[in-house]
Order: C-alpha cells, then structure tokens, then sequence
C-alpha cells in the first residue's frame, strides 16, 4: 500500500502482486492464421523477373531467389524448377530504414530498399566465380504501410515452408561487406563453395573448408528428398 | 525459347520476361490491420508482475517493462506511470530458439525463453549501480503456435507507439555478455549511465561518456512532451 499525492488529492494505491495465471497471457488468433496463408498464396502468385528485375522500383518487402542453372551443387534444385518457379534457393527481406529502432522512420518518403537487396544479391552472384547471374530469378511481394508489419512474418512463413537451402544449410549468402577493422572474422560457408565476393577474401577468421560445405549441401538435398518422400 | 525433355516427353519453354508492372506485386490486407490492434488492446490488458514474474512459466512472446522509480533520469516517466502502467522504459520480444535460420525447431518441445528473459533482465537492473530491481514490474504476452508469428510484429508496434527510451534512445539494455575474446567492442550505453554489470566492464572499446547519454535522455523526454502536447 502507498499514498500518492496527484494534483493536490492524495490517492491510496493497492500495490498487490496479482495472482499469476499463465493463461491470461495467451495470445490466440484464428484470423491471423488465415492472413499468412493469404500472404504465401499472394507472394506464390506475383510475376517472376530476372535479378535483378528490370525497372528500379521503391518499397520494402519479401523476395524468393530462384536457381535455375546447371551447377552440380544444385542438381536437385534445377529438378524441381525444371517446369515452374517452385523451390527457392534463397528468401529474404527488406524492411524499411530504421524499422527496427524505430527510429527516423520518414512516413512517406519514397525508398528503395527492395529494389537495392535484389539488386545486391545480382552482384553476388555476379561476383561468384562458379555461379552465373543469368541462372537467377527473382519474385517478390511489396508490404507497405502497416502491411509492413508483415514483412517479418512472411519471410519467416515462407523460410519454414521452402527451407532453402542458402537460408538454412549454407550461410553467408545475404552477409554485407564487414568493412575496414572488421575482416577479422570467418568467411561464410557460402562464400567457401561460391569464392568471389572480393571483400569475403579479406576475412582471415577461421572458416569451414570446402569440403564441409559441400558435405552439407549434400546432406540438404537428401533431407529434403526424404521429407517430399514422406509427403 | 528452350527446349527441355521431362520424362521422354520434349517441352518447349517460351522464358519471356514478364512485363514488369509495380502494382502485382503490392499486398494489402485490411484485416490485418485490425489484428494488430487487436494483440496491442490484449497486451495493454494483461496483468503486471514484478520483474521478474514469480512463477517460472514456458513460452515465447513480447514483454513490456516498466520503471516507476525515483532515478532523477526518468522522472518524466514516473509522472506518467503514476496511477497505472502506461509507458514502458523497455520493450522486448522472446523468440522460440533456432526461429530465425527455421533451424532445429522442435515442435511441441517446451521452453522457457520469455521468463529466462525476463529473468536476465531483472538481474541487469540488479546489478545496475542506480537502479533497483523492486521498482521494475513487466507485462507480457504469450504467443505460441502459428500466433509465434506475430511476435516480431506485435514488438515492433508496441516500440512504434511507446518509443521506449530504452529502444530508442539509449541503447544497450538488451544486450548479452559479448563473451571471451569479444570485449574489444565499446560499452553500451546502457552500461555507461548504469554502470554494473559485471561484463559490460570488461568491453574497452571506444564508447560514449555519460554526459552524452545524460543529454540523450533529457532530448527524448523533451520529443516525447512535444508529441504529447500535439496530441
């Protein structure tokens, strides 16, 4: 118990500890299960373009990168793409500037973060000597206002359903240049199979081998081949 | 054009880019505005404990905590939160583990990540030199199953409408023991106006000085008295 002192009255204030009831904190929400679906079907249905794609266009939002070339790492991929755009290698993000602080977020002011990550991830693999960036395609879904606040969450729908494998076998794909007075850190496991980036050389921490790399995107592709197997 | 053969059976492709049009890929969904307000309106009605809750409790979801405490940096906030908990000093989320690399998530596996963060955080205001764990209390929802989707969501509009201090001013409060071999990285800023704990000592890089910080906390209690008299 306290009193307070507001605007001249003096308040009495009970400061009990409620009674702890675990299931009065529980969120639950049919209706949001049916917006994801909603949102894959969406992102599913929306065009195919090379990457990058052709015209610089602004916004924020989720992306798919499909493999469609010949590299033996990938055999599995090309099988499956082989008549649609079906398995991704790669999904990721872009949210607006500062989204995550919170911070300087200008309302209606035009960027484009999408545009510039498809545009980044053409370099790459660009940049990849084993890789060529005419085997790429991209699809990808804009979420702006509060549509934002799904940007997360899609990608993380879409990454749990395709499970692609630069997501969650071989690292590194998305990782930006760590910069000068940072390169003391490993190279990727995608950097490894995919040698190229010329700022991945400069990192000089202790990293996978090749041969581990490959290991892994091999144990990927059984895995995956088991699970559809199953289905 | 290409030709490609799929089971002795020769297909002829047309590969055309598509024509690239903004407007098929924006996604708008009206009902997931509503949801969101909906998770806010169930968040702000939650019980409050003290931080942290008395009962050790599994899940994950978002955290709110909240300082009605005498510290002269936070007297502001202790005229809004003195007849109810309004404004959060911090808000937080606790995600299943292995969640963002859709990694070893093992379905129906109970764990405690939202209590143990909770947790981490009372002992963090616990060994801060000028704070004192008894004036921390906490609010949180649970989110598990599909609804585990909205966790990054709901964190991030309850950091849009709140602007916590410590999410958006003054950082570091949410940070981990950078660990041996690490504490080349600056301290906090945080850890530089509530000194403590133990760890954040040992960092030695180049960091801000408690002046700077103290300036940064008096300009964010001056914003947030600007947009509440705009209001």
């Amino acid at each position: 118990m306290e009193f307070v002192s507001y605007l001249g009255v003096k308040y009495y204030i009970w400061q009990m500890e409620a009674a702890f009831d675990r299931d009065k904190h529980i969120y639950k929400s049919d209706a949001f299960e049916e917006i994801i679906k909603d949102t894959v079907r969406f992102f599913n249905g929306t065009p195919v373009h090379k990457l990058p794609p052709p015209v610089k266009f602004h916004g924020t939002g989720v992306y798919a990168i499909y493999y469609t070339g010949k590299s033996p790492y990938y055999e599995d991929l090309y099988e499956q793409n082989r008549l649609e755009f079906h398995q991704p290698i790669y999904v990721g993000k872009a949210v607006p500037r500062g989204w995550r602080q919170a911070k300087d977020a200008k309302l209606g002011s035009i960027t484009f973060e999408l545009y510039s990550r498809l545009r980044e991830h053409g370099k790459s693999v660009n940049q990849a000597k084993n890789l060529a960036q005419e085997d790429f395609s991209c699809r990808f879904m804009i979420l702006e206002d509060s549509a934002n606040h799904l940007i997360g969450t899609v990608e993380a729908a879409l990454i749990r359903y395709y499970k692609p494998i630069w997501n969650t076998r071989i690292d590194g794909f998305g990782n930006h240049d760590p910069g000068s007075g940072r390169y003391n850190q490993a190279k990727s496991e995608w950097d490894i199979i995919h040698p190229g980036r010329p700022w991945a050389d400069k990192c000089v921490g202790q990293s996978s081998t090749i041969d581990k790399v490959e290991e892994k995107a091999a144990e990927y592709f059984a895995l995956i081949k088991r699970i559809n197997n199953a289905k």
